[in-house]
């Protein structure tokens, strides 16, 4: 959907003449009281659920959580997946035309696209809400960055959601968040590809340093235990070698299995994702901190939400640790809100939101049960 | 110290004509009985303890452990610091002249540099204890890296100590603790200047990776406590900007202050340490497995060792968590070893073993206390 009219931005600066990606899945209903909003984390986009058409590999992100039957039912409610600006999925982005450019120069944002923060996004997706004609959410949900997004949709409109469902997410990043999202971004920004974010006129793209940044967010995916079980310190080709008993002796080559799987998914990643999206939204990340306005009072910055939360958390996940939900679960009770939290006892780290616990789908499942009956009363 | 003879390396490889830099502090006592050796961990050197003449801040990393008067006294211990076998602090590394070299080509070793492992450089460590004629040493001590050593110690000439400190260290490397060093080193191999490993004849140096390397490092040695305690989520211009309220909203330059001091800590490394040497040494500490041949049995491991052992671990040291060391400690008590272990609650991570905390510095002083003791006896 295009928005001819500019969006003003939290930095002060504004986005003209944009447009966002999105999918819906579902029908909407008479009284338009079902649609769910998702919203989606670093890497992912609006195709949430389903797959396209002669694509069977095409599932969305979180195809296991939404769909006909499954725990956020497409059944009873209409959800709509969107990409946020700054992606590289089909919204505007660093890789669209930048309209203000000067004639002549290069055309593409590139690094001179805006930074955007969770509340800009939040601001964006209420105006595409607005064109739909949608004016209350049944719900906001979202894991990860998008557990910000539906937490920040419940305090910059508090009207118009019913219920906030905010998945393995955190009321702002510690320092160790942040050091993490700044090695990536250096290794970015120093990849002699990157050209100061306009590589796209140098037909280069900063691959060494996508790569990297993807291992490196990898690694803090995955709990220790979960790397331990899948890879331990087996080493690459274990059946032949383990068998000799010997290691290779190199330090350039592949050794152990853990070391495959991350060059292959930074490898992976470097063929799709773009480059200065990654550094927006890791900025993003950072920025996000409703409390800050508060002097750090998370409880007082929460009081504005009116609407019924679900928060859940993963035991083993330490990029946002349960400790995180729980002062997010603290905050809404100090101000009475209507707050249900399920800590899910999982190995796989903070990529558990995205896989099948029967715990985790049963929870997320009984609470849009409860939403549907209230849509019912 | 020279060695001429060639010393034959656990991959099969060997290495001739080969120095080692070591200090000594103290004095050797007439039956030689009171030598302690201290290991080195990833970026230090044989420069444990005291200060070089005329260069006031030239502190021996270990400065505050060792010395006279201080838990590892020098007034009765003759401590020898000693720099490995492909490090860069004056020892024959990768940036030595290579004897094999053809005529003609580049003389250093670069990456021809052979890989060596925790075995290797115990066994280099015994070849200067044979030429300054020690027979038995008190101790052998180390952190971390230099923890393995000491262990290793134990394992491969258990006749020639009578006592292994073991600080803030494992048995060996989990999938996770593989992967950042995997992400390190990749990042360094693959920066454009590294050049496989001989950039020296280039004239360049990978500066961006080791960088990046190092800014990785930095953030596992550090506790997530300490962190958010150091820097949290204050910005680099705090008083001014803090007062505005505002962000510079900035995907490259430096908003939060952990940002300023990862950069710090990534520049200070990439002008001294070796990218050679930063491989060869991650990957010793990747290969370092006693168990690996005993089918992972760590009790059947240690059976070898028949020396006494201090352990010590630190609560917040999420790197070589407490839990790994208590490993060592099991181990060694299936054994019916004699085992003191100490886990210190401290708040800074990993780094704490070269910090100054009265409990641990009161628990190796008192451990040398009693060697002190035994050889008195």
């Amino acid at each position: 959907m295009h928005f001819p009219a500019a969006l003003p931005l939290q930095s002060g600066a504004s986005i003209r003449d944009y447009s966002l990606s999105f999918e819906t899945y579902g029908a909407l209903n008479a009284d338009k009281s079902n649609a769910v909003l998702i919203c989606h984390a670093l890497n992912a986009s609006h195709h949430v659920a389903g797959v396209y058409p002669g694509q069977d590999k095409s599932e969305g992100w979180w195809d296991n959580m939404i769909g006909p039957g499954k725990p956020l039912d497409t059944n009873r409610f209409f959800v709509i997946g969107v990409n946020n600006l700054g992606s590289c999925f089909g919204s505007t982005g660093p890789m669209s035309l930048n309209p203000d450019a000067p004639v002549g120069s290069a055309r593409v944002y590139g690094a001179d696209f805006p930074v955007v923060t969770v509340e800009d996004w939040v601001n964006a997706q209420a105006r595409l809400l607005d064109a739909m004609g949608i004016d209350v959410l049944a719900a906001a949900m979202g894991g990860s960055l998008g557990g910000m997004q539906a937490l920040s949709w419940a305090l910059q409109y508090p009207q118009r959601l019913r219920h906030a469902v905010v998945v393995a997410s955190a009321p702002n990043l510690t320092a160790e968040n942040i050091a993490f999202n700044e090695v990536a971004r250096r290794a970015i920004t120093t990849d002699p590809d990157f050209h100061g974010g306009h590589f796209y006129a140098h037909g280069v793209i900063p691959k060494r340093g996508l790569r990297i940044a993807r291992m490196i967010g990898h690694i803090t995916y995955l709990s220790d235990d979960v790397m331990n079980e899948k890879f331990g310190r087996q080493l690459r080709e274990a059946v032949s070698r383990e068998a000799a008993g010997s290691y290779l002796y190199s330090t350039q080559d592949v050794e152990f299995q853990i070391e495959s799987y991350l060059r292959y998914q930074g490898d992976k990643f470097a063929e799709y994702f773009d480059a200065n999206t990654y550094l927006l939204i890791t900025r993003a990340l950072d920025y996000f901190d409703p409390a800050r306005s508060y002097g750090g009072d998370l409880s007082q910055a929460l009081a504005r939400a009116t609407c019924k939360f679900l928060l859940v958390s993963f035991t083993t996940d330490w990029r946002f640790a349960p400790q995180r939900s729980r002062e997010i679960v603290k905050a809404l009770l100090d101000n009475r809100r209507d707050v249900s939290y399920a800590e899910i006892d999982a190995p796989h780290g903070h990529d558990a939101f995205l896989l099948d616990d029967p715990r985790y789908m049963g929870v997320v499942g009984a609470y849009f049960d409860g939403v549907a009956k209230e849509m019912a009363a």
